[in-house]
């Protein structure tokens, strides 16, 4: 058994600093509304670094009334390179703005229940990638204090600031760009993998957008992330009849598009095949992967916007479209 | 102007409920030391729901001494497909077991710290992937309250459990393999990118531990994960004499073998290439990557370790190696 040791209070802490509580607590949170001489703060710091004391960020928010804590919620599926690189630059960006961002895995929690543990953490704002946060859910959360709620996502939520992120733009690109190829019989892939409709459907609904009354047929066609099941859907191509495909992403295009080269079918002569997120691999391959350039937000941008949401908390909200669609245009369509 | 309405307090919701302000206390806590009538709990409850007001996490955790939340720093550098899914997985068989995981974005946080930051934050359990924890962390960590701390590393730190990653095992498993193939003149791609020395070094150590004794040369390689770097490390590779590279993993491996296609060189015959991870897309290029396939520890067994540790915060450490390593051979080796 290993000894644990106590956990040392602020009580001990003005025990062995020889000061009230009270004056251990003004000098831990940095309290500058009370006079105390550098000779005191400092033996109280000496006393708080020997005996191991950290104080308590809840006691701390408590008191303070907010934090410095951004809380997104950790998204379930597991996340590609395009949004791990921006994760990675946001949290860089807030914590060079003196935040700190907490992701928080929400799962089994749904909607009300999932806005009510967020708030219980009482973060300074709130970031909500998807589609996941109700009206009410802003109001559960500025109730509880927070001061900026921001979505990332398809629409508005009202009360909370908005960054729109439009995948039907995804689709609309890549269908355009299929029928001024001169395809005219498209298939569109939606993976069956959980947690990507709130994706797929809009990039498909976007492609129909761009086709409609072109006479150009769309056909959806759900897909595993196997090979055997790009096997399978390159094996009935010819049946189907489809001449282009927009398969999702560039990780579904990849895939596909290999299995529809191993049936002898011919990219981009028979089939051209378009993906999305213009992942570098995509270039590597031969025919080179055309795909759908898509701009996230800076982190920086972003981690702007949060710190003055956070200093205007009653300050009208602020709606941006964030999200660029382009094509490149490679060797495959 | 928005309005924002005002933080209701536990006050507001006994006033409204008729009862005294512990009596809430006790109801929203779902304290079952004290008898209260079913009649009131519901009248609490409703009061609360109909004022909107959440407990506060943060003074519950103080009254009950310990939160729910398994805190991990959150990666700085963009996760993988591999590390992504383990995160996901390991959320899930917390989330079951009813524990909450948070990642604390600790940029700009170094050693004391940061573990300083987590332990303001009273997570139960705090779980560090890589080498940022020494035992005196541990301490602190322990004397904040926290019941179990597991690192998921390279090595043991006093006073926490361990989850063995040996990377060095991955390393001497491509230079095995390479070595059993008749090479003799071995480069290992070490990236250049900022955050995966980490991993790269361990693996470097490890192909160079294998072939100790062989005579065979090892070459450390720096590549950036760019198509200009990799063209420019083929261009050299004839000069260089190299037969074979381990690319410290498949992504770094299918941009240099398409490179090293793009300058002339045959692959495998001229040079043969390994990566690690075993990613689905190694599997679409010509030839076929061969790769080092890494087994991470499932979500649901680490989640039950975090399980166990917290019911038993004064037990023994345990320490597992947790990271297998095996040859996948393809094509390109």
């Amino acid at each position: 058994m290993v000894q644990i040791p106590n956990t040392p209070t602020s009580a001990d802490v003005a025990r062995l600093a020889g000061v009230s509580r009270a004056t251990v607590s003004y000098v831990l949170n940095n309290t500058s509304a009370v006079r105390i001489s550098e000779a005191t703060r400092r033996r109280v710091r000496e006393a708080a670094r020997e005996l191991g004391y950290v104080p308590h960020a809840a006691a701390r928010s408590l008191r303070a009334g907010h934090s410095r804590m951004v809380l997104m919620p950790a998204p379930a599926i597991p996340v590609g390179p395009l949004y791990s690189g921006f994760l990675s630059d946001l949290q860089w960006a807030l914590g060079r703005l003196d935040y700190t961002v907490v992701q928080y895995g929400s799962v089994g929690l749904q909607g009300d229940e999932a806005v009510r543990a967020w708030a219980e953490l009482r973060p300074v704002a709130v970031l909500v990638p998807g589609a996941g946060l109700g009206p009410e859910g802003v109001v559960l959360l500025k109730r509880s204090g927070t001061r900026a709620v921001v979505t990332l996502g398809p629409g508005r939520v009202d009360g909370a600031h908005a960054l729109l992120m439009d995948h039907e733009a995804v689709g609309r690109c890549a269908g355009a760009h299929l029928y001024e190829r001169g395809r005219r019989r498209i298939g569109v892939v939606v993976p069956v993998e959980p947690g990507l409709d709130a994706y797929a459907l809009p990039r498909l609904a976007g492609v129909r957008e761009a086709l409609r009354g072109t006479g150009t047929g769309v056909t959806e066609l759900p897909l595993a992330y196997t090979e055997e099941a790009a096997a399978e859907a390159a094996a009935g191509w010819r049946a189907a009849g489809l001449d282009a495909v927009f398969a999702y992403n560039d990780e579904y295009a990849m895939l596909l598009m290999r299995a529809l080269q191993d049936e002898g079918l011919r990219v981009p002569e028979d089939v051209a095949v378009i993906g999305a997120d213009d992942l570098m691999l995509g270039r590597l391959l031969r025919p080179r992967l055309s795909t759908v350039h898509i701009e996230l937000p800076s982190g920086r941008a972003l981690a702007e916007l949060v710190d003055r949401a956070v200093r205007d908390p009653g300050g009208e909200p602020e709606v941006h479209t964030v999200l660029g669609a382009t094509v490149v245009r490679r060797e495959s369509s």
